[in-house]
């Protein structure tokens, strides 16, 4: 039997529920594998989350996706477990997840069921737990998704912004990046890569020249942000080490990358380990005509997509009022 | 028959001739290799040019080092002869070089060299390059000095302040970082560490997961150097490519590091390729008792060395008044 949507009018009333908006999120940015992501304003899920005098954690899918409900395999649950491990005198707590964020898309649908059951949780807490906290037990739902405790899409779904991560080990050391206005353009491709797959093409040896380049666009890139230097940002998105590799499971990825560079973006690639692309844009006017240069790629190659026209997300997970 | 030394009163009148004072500079600045450098107040070459109706370069040596003072193999040659190329319409220039900053000491003797010439060549021409022009220039002297025309000293040293390299192909990409105040001290213990051998020791294949770690960093201190967050710096000067290796060469490195933290130093390491070493302070009290820590460390082994408690220099070569 499914219990009553939170958003009946007797649960909004409940102070031991609450409703959670968890943000997409873009990882790597380009040169910033493993280190870099920014939060998108849309798409995003909706999780309401209680608290229940039965122990453990109940997930409830309220979407078609089939995902898993058993919490030690769910993104949320597995988070969730965490959390509630460092919490000994909660009993449970429920999440009912309505995912707008597909599956699979790599624009971070995994890190936020996880940012988002832990953001909430932690609400219902009173906000006892710190975000570099969160970011420790929602980590453990990113495990369950890829087999990697990452935190790339995790923090920037839990600051909102543009974050870096400094180092994973000991503790997830976040750097909130203060950007500047940026309009984000996102195809999702219908096509299937898995990130576990993404990361096994990846050489785990690389050139020393390669990798200099890449920390030399990564500290500009960080700078650009910083500074507001349009300019900087775009010359920096360049990724001289996982983008020859990744980019060829990606049909239209060039015609992508360069038509939308012709329309003016600063530039872009793929969003996390894809197979969705960004680009990144200093007017709304340049990310349309970016989303019509996306658009026209994928008709042309007959796959079908879904386009997304939206802004950096300065807050990540939001709770909804009541 | 030398020529009278451009400080003498009737010389100090000839608008044909300047006074540059050069500085030394650290490169890599711990995770930043071949990227990251700063420019010190102290120690500075003290370089005199003049243009000359005789053609080419003509080097003079005003100091006991011995320096080839034949144009091609001298870097300070090799550097205005590349400028000379690209303003063929002036004939030749003279320069007298009084090196202060000892060659092979690792903080950017040739690099002095190169940018001085090229900073006072270009205020005689009347200021017609720009900077990056000039840091093109200058890294003609660097491929003298060591087979590689890498710019993480001579950007610093024409630019002043902390720059960032973001890459050098097709041009040099400078980015000046705005840094907070701080206190430098620098010790050159007396051993020899060629920049040659220094880079031939290093992996050519680096492990991705070292490299994520290292931009992670890359990125982390440009922010905390942006952000002017002292601890972020402290936490982003860790180096786990280069340092490992390289710190092997230079006895006492770890006393160094592990007392100057100890002494509340935010942290620090080899400065460029060695021998010398450098250490970040927020406070003039810290680096005074990290040079305490230097002394210390190298007369228990016996080795002499020279320390230098200094501050970053913000503006880089600095032409004298008359």
């Amino acid at each position: 039997m499914l219990p009553t949507p939170f958003s009946s009018p007797a649960s909004s009333l409940n102070s031991n529920a609450i409703t959670v908006l968890a943000p997409a999120t873009v990882a790597n940015v380009v040169c910033g594998f493993d280190v870099l992501g920014f939060a998108l304003r849309e798409p995003n899920d909706k999780m309401q989350l209680r608290l229940t005098a039965e122990p453990g954690v109940r997930i409830i899918n309220d979407d078609a996706f089939g995902l898993p409900t058993e919490p030690t395999r769910n993104v949320a649950g597995a988070a969730l477990l965490a959390m509630l491990r460092a919490a000994p005198e909660v009993a449970g707590v429920e999440v009912r997840i309505r995912k707008r964020i597909r599956p699979g898309s790599g624009i971070g649908s995994s890190a936020a069921s996880a940012a988002g059951a832990v953001v909430g949780l932690n609400h219902l807490l009173g906000g006892r737990f710190s975000r570099a906290e969160l970011v420790e037990f929602a980590m453990y739902g990113e495990e369950v998704a890829s087999g990697v405790r990452h935190a790339d899409n995790i923090a920037p779904a839990i600051y909102g912004g543009v974050t870096l991560i400094r180092a994973t080990t000991p503790t997830p050391d976040v750097v909130p990046l203060d950007a500047p206005p940026l309009f984000v353009t996102v195809v999702h491709p219908q096509i299937e890569v898995k990130t576990a797959d993404a990361r096994r093409i990846l050489r785990q040896q690389v050139p020393l020249r390669d990798a200099i380049r890449q920390w030399g666009n990564v500290g500009a890139l960080v700078a650009g942000l910083l500074q507001h230097d349009y300019a900087l940002i775009g010359r920096s998105l360049e990724d001289v080490i996982i983008e020859p590799v990744r980019s060829i499971l990606i049909p239209g990825f060039q015609q992508v990358k360069e038509g939308s560079r012709a329309a003016g973006a600063l530039g872009g690639g793929i969003s996390g380990s894809g197979p969705s692309l960004f680009m990144l844009s200093q007017t709304e006017a340049t990310a349309q005509a970016v989303a019509e240069v996306m658009r026209t790629t994928y008709v042309q190659l007959g796959l079908a997509h879904f386009i997304y026209q939206t802004t950096i997300n300065p807050i990540g997970c939001q709770i909804l009022p009541d």
